[in-house]
């Protein structure tokens, strides 16, 4: 998603102190795991052992919806305010803790985990990163 | 909305010690204030001054789909995780104290940011309960 | 949601000839059965037998994402565009047909299912409503 | 977002007849389009002429939630329903054609409205790809 940067780069106000390459590469980590948490809900859903998933299910769904929610909050730069974009970035990278530590329960068995587990870990990091940038 | 009520009800499971009442009155603030954020950023775009309430409309995107979030992660009880319920419900304290706090400013001059206001503070405290109850 | 009502009437511009009572049933039923999908999926998820219910989940999710987006839709007036809420009220009717006879399959064993189903039909039904009197 | 080609992989079940290489490329055109239109519709807002720009910005607002459900719906397999997808795929295809045009309009002004018209019919023929291709 190169446009995540060209979008960046025609706000047309200051965008501030941010450090640009950690906000882009969280914006993008946070669509992505949005996306990836989305498919490995519905990939466990499809599994004959659904009944030992169902945490794994829930779980991507909460990490889908705040990820998507974070991207889209870290994509505004208007009005900016610190305070609201720490916090979602403390849910965000809290959910992607507990998915990426229950899709890793499963990642020896479903492929689909292995790689969920890898993007929520990308996307807690990339969270975290930015974070502490924030200050 | 009496059928966030009766869907708690007949949730097949046990729900854990949680309070009923907080959970639903929480649930039902959480997506009464994304529809009014919603309406409210596009209200303020309707106004002639747009030009002085584009804090106020990109602080609406935020609280909408924050609480939009909130409501979805607090509507789901499968594999509860106390930490994620706690972490979405302080950024979403967090932004409806700050959406709150700019409709407010608005509030004597644009009726839609007055009804806004009291819906952020409404959903702000329906938080803060309901994350004084899960202790 | 009372709300829903409020805000409209505090929208600064003309609305144009919009059924206006058709239009806050109609949010609302989106925001409700939002809230419901996304609480039958869960409740779903947590039956013992979820193997026999994973489409049923599946629909719910699908449903609660384009009632939620749908329901935001029409909360915005600003630059109407006919066809932008034609097409988004067609998806929401398509998906509630089908969320609500999937859900209606399993309504006489659970009882989240039930009143799902009814959330569906009532959406559903408020979504051609407003379909038929755009025109 | 090469997860996307990695997840539809590792999906355990058969997925129909359905062209991979459309779908990935319908759910990647999904994501970038939510995210292109939620930072285009942000770059408006802090554009000195934003009172020209109000029906810019609705339209990035529901082409960003559409699109983002669009994606969504098109990374679940699970109990299929072609009405579903075709439902939602017209919707998008519909406001990705509305938003691009509207930011066209402004493209020779604004570096953010172009980047973000080519996304918009990049998801639009994407959309239409993918319904030609579900027959």
């Amino acid at each position: 998603m190169d446009t995540i940067e060209a979008m960046l780069d025609t706000y047309p106000k200051d965008l501030g102190r941010v450090d640009r390459g950690m906000l882009v590469a969280c914006i993008q980590a946070c669509y992505e795991c949005a996306q990836t948490c989305t498919a490995c809900g519905d990939a466990c859903l499809s599994e004959d052992m659904v009944a030992e998933l169902t945490k794994c299910i829930r779980t991507n769904l909460d990490c889908a919806d705040i990820c998507a929610t974070t991207g889209a909050v870290l994509s505004r730069h208007t009005g900016y305010d610190a305070n609201v974009s720490r916090a979602v970035l403390m849910a965000c990278a809290t959910v992607c803790t507990a998915c990426g530590d229950e899709c890793e329960r499963h990642a020896s068995m479903h492929e689909h985990c292995r790689v969920c587990a890898e993007s929520c870990r990308r996307c807690e990091q990339a969270c975290r990163d930015l974070l502490g940038a924030l200050g």
